[in-house]
């Protein structure tokens, strides 16, 4: 503990995220135990304050709270494994990327090796840490999430999804696929104007604010698929239908290639025949939610 | 003429759109004829000092810029149909939803009749008229858009496309496509967590604050498709196809339908099958540009 009673903080792994996460750790005041694979990354957060590790088992032992910034969970795996037998007691705060089933599998190893385990998913770029820009997802120990939320909080705004430590990496995904139907469905709508002669550059700022207006209009979305009533919305399946299949249609005879379209045209198409092309678009979410979910 | 040298603008329709493009003329000083099918609507505009006309024809003969903002192309040859004699010499803006071969076929309509015309797009609420938010998007007569440039940004800010009538509707369906595409992949993505207990609304708000960031990412992607120079991205295709593929087969594994990301994981096969694995993401748009758009 510091004198302000700040407990200790250990920071695994100094590069693109971890190095502002370690400063921002320093700048509110933590004391901070740093390691890095190769040691040069090191010295500008020691000038700032921190204590530089000699090795992984070190810096694991120098805090209750052990935060690790590493790119993938191999990376993860080789730097704590050396480390194992310093974990007991502590909480491990997971932030690689990888799929649920590598956060449950590192969560059991962890937790067969005394750790409390909290896996962490960043949707941040290193310059949006600490920022309200950036925010991070949770998952696995509630209790090491609630003992920790105000250090969490110093590197993003904290999410908490549940006991599975493989949700905060399934949330990462649902919001990359978000974005990347975006970016996917932008890309599309470039290459077709820009065999029309509207370069994309001239394009891009009608589209970001096009989008941005979109990302207003997610909680109605989501108001109408929470509730299932899809019946107050003047934009109607039928009516996107038509506009949708003009885009399929021109896209292709424009030679543009990807049938980006397809999936939601068939979903528009499905809804129709089932005899709700009066109801808004977002009753498409019906076709896309699992079957049995209406029983649970 | 009005005494502060404003023509007089007719608007025929005072639809949801129609109403509040009709006050933004009246509060900017322009005498303001107006029609509607049925009469009432026009009571509140009247008080506020616009002109009603008894026919299309009458209010079509009141000005040198016509404004039509109906619903389709149907509703606007009803309505102007028995007003064509008195178009000749005039500026037709027509307002309507449609396909670009119905603006084209309609252009040709009124330039027989002796109108210059004007196809726009409106890129707007009615609630966003006249405000910062929203956006029209014009082609057809450049010089119609020239002349009347000032009495067009009364609305919205403009957009103009090129002498085509249908670019305007193609510009207008290729920002739908933008914005369908994002709120496919975020009904996509609620779905899948709504069935492992965060609902809809829960999650909204973090993909509503995740897509205006993609928004503001839609310049740097453009800049690499305009340049087709896709090696300055730390965010390669290999990297997010092992994203979209985990994405993929969480979705199946929880019965989520639509298989919506199935385009985007075909072109990042296909790309990195094609040795482009360490390109950036925005490299797809080489498979989606027409074939031939490179000897252009």
């Amino acid at each position: 503990m510091s004198e302000q009673g700040r407990p200790n903080v250990t920071v695994l792994g100094l590069g693109r995220m971890g190095t502002p996460i370690a400063a921002a750790f320093l700048r509110a005041g933590y004391p901070t135990t740093v390691w890095n694979r190769t040691t040069g990354k090191a010295d500008g957060l020691v000038a700032q304050g921190a204590v530089h590790a000699a090795t992984p088992a070190e810096a694991v032992a120098a805090s209750p709270l052990v935060v690790v910034p590493l790119l993938d969970y191999d990376a993860v795996r080789r730097v704590l494994g050396p480390a194992a037998s310093a974990l007991s007691g502590r909480v491990l705060v997971n932030l690689a990327n990888g799929a649920p089933e590598q956060a449950r599998e590192l969560a059991s190893w962890a937790t067969d090796h005394g750790a409390d385990y909290l896996d962490g998913a960043m949707m941040a770029l290193p310059q949006t840490v600490a920022t309200p820009e950036g925010f991070f997802l949770y998952s696995g120990s509630e209790r090491a999430f609630t003992t920790y939320r105000a250090e969490l909080d110093v590197m993003a705004s904290s999410h908490y999804f549940g006991a599975d430590p493989g949700l905060a990496e399934i949330h990462d995904l649902a919001l990359l696929g978000t974005g990347y139907a975006a970016l996917t469905g932008f890309l599309h709508a470039a290459a077709l104007l820009d065999a029309l002669g509207t370069a994309p550059a001239d394009f891009a700022p009608l589209a970001s604010r096009w989008l941005t207006g979109m990302a207003q209009f997610l909680p109605e979305l989501a108001r109408e698929a929470g509730a299932r009533a899809y019946d107050g919305g003047v934009s109607t399946v039928d009516l996107n239908r038509v506009a949708v299949d003009n885009l399929v249609r021109i896209s292709r005879a424009n030679g543009v290639g990807g049938d980006v379209h397809e999936p939601l045209r068939a979903l528009l198409d499905r809804r129709s025949a089932d005899g709700h092309g009066e109801e808004s678009f977002s009753s498409v979410f019906e076709l896309l939610r699992p079957r049995d979910a209406g029983q649970r």
